[in-house]
């Protein structure tokens, strides 16, 4: 029987740590803050919106929305974002992403104060994971989720082979990158690549970040893998939100698998509000640094 | 019989597109240039200078040496850089590396303005090869030297899988992300990486840029594989410069291999050069895009 990778502890274990974080920040009369940019409605961004802000109170965070219409101009928006890195009281920027057709997204996260950038979106942060400087930045919340859960779990993964599927910015590259850190040898797969199946089923570890529904079916696992799981998108053939996986066949073969719903997705928003606290107790150092110089 | 890759007629065919536009450039009165910071005397970075300075005259470009000695300042090394940014002659900026000890190297790698960042040291440039944007900064010479050797030989690299040996941020990670811009599927490994003979042995391509004399042996070749060499170490057993292979047993089973020397080091400042051209292309443009806004 497969071990169930569940999210909820790890996310659990990260919210200990901010709690006390946060409660000594308080003393100073700081209450970490994350502001939410969202353009146009979705659904699935309100309520993961509304998820953050639950969790962020129940941790002595503070969410607060910005929310714009569909039609807001380019100009409304680098306003507004100019303003959240301005003020004092906000100390981490999310711009939620994809934003609509006509809106430059790449400029939008360009232009998030890099202490701000509690996502990763923006050049130095991306700089930062791909030099390894942990000062600079922060990691993009997903890729840092799924190496929590395998640390969590106690993974090994120093001289290990992990294969990484999918290259995008803000999973694949940079969950390769922090891998590297550890010391795992990493392999990256995508779209191109010859014979995934084969590429799959060798590796130890894998993380997968396609977004396709039960994109990996039976013959890409091998024995004894640990799967890990980040994509979430809808399958209209079961009705409901599948991962990457094809949980029932890889569940016969993996020594440990993460789920969907329930797995990095779950970890995912504690490391956004644990990034927005380290935001908040590096921009309190800066301002104590800042009076003793 | 395997394929000697040699680097002279790839670093021939990259001084012609160069040529043509320098000549272009000239005519405007743009000579670019190219300052090389060197900080002590070290015979090797002295011989690299002039060789480059000898390259450059026969494009028609330029290459201006600022000499430091060993015991100069931390401060006067960054006034240095920082005239050099603001000078309106000087294109390219190339900081010797390794500095000697007590010179905070990282500090004034990250000063060099990103448009003359012509090695790819800072952060931006870095920034640049790690999201795939190609007008940040430039990427790394020597990284970027061993994909021209591959496009050069007509070698495809879309969906195949390419190992890369090293982790730094001067060829194997920058290496990494320009072979997934190629749609290579691409594995890097390391010192901590299990049993790299496997590894390298099942790797189609393989680019090493571990810097140990003749460190892949026998048990790391297959059959009919391409090897890209970016190792150059002094091999006190041979009494001469080698690569990472130890070529003898290397050409045994590849299909194709570069030399050292000889190979992708003779193609590296041939790419520094054309990033110095290309930089005071895009200088160019920006002035005549600022005259006409």
């Amino acid at each position: 029987m497969a071990r169930l990778l569940e999210g909820a502890p790890v996310a659990e274990a990260l919210a200990e740590i901010m709690k006390e974080k946060a409660a000594s920040l308080r003393e100073t009369g700081i209450v970490p803050t994350l502001a939410v940019v969202r353009i146009g409605s979705d659904p699935a961004a309100e309520s993961y919106g509304a998820g953050l802000a639950k969790r962020a109170a129940g941790l002595g965070l503070r969410v607060e929305s910005r929310v714009f219409s569909a039609g807001t101009t380019q100009e409304t928006l680098e306003k507004a974002i100019r303003s959240l890195n301005r003020s004092g009281r906000i100390h981490g920027i999310l711009l939620m992403r994809p934003v609509p057709a006509g809106i430059d997204e790449l400029k939008l996260c360009r232009l998030i104060d890099p202490d701000k950038d509690v996502d990763g979106a923006g050049l130095v942060s991306l700089g930062g994971v791909f030099t390894g400087e942990k000062e600079t930045g922060f990691p993009p919340s997903t890729a840092q989720a799924a190496l929590e859960v395998l640390r969590y779990y106690g993974i090994g993964l120093s001289g290990k082979r992990v294969l990484v599927i999918g290259r995008s910015l803000v999973v694949g590259r940079p969950a390769a990158m922090l891998l590297l850190r550890e010391d795992a040898t990493v392999t990256v797969a995508h779209s191109r690549s010859e014979d995934l199946p084969a590429l799959t089923r060798e590796a130890g570890i894998v993380i997968t970040a396609v977004g396709k529904p039960e994109f990996l079916t039976g013959d890409y696992f091998g024995e004894g893998q640990i799967l890990v799981d980040v994509g979430v998108s809808w399958s209209p053939e079961k009705g409901k939100l599948c991962g990457d996986l094809c949980f029932e066949e890889a569940e016969k073969k993996a020594a440990a698998l993460t789920p969907v719903p329930g797995g990095v997705g779950t970890v995912t928003s504690a490391v956004l509000l644990s990034h927005v606290v380290e935001a908040a107790l590096r921009a309190e150092a800066k301002r104590t640094n800042g009076q003793n110089a």
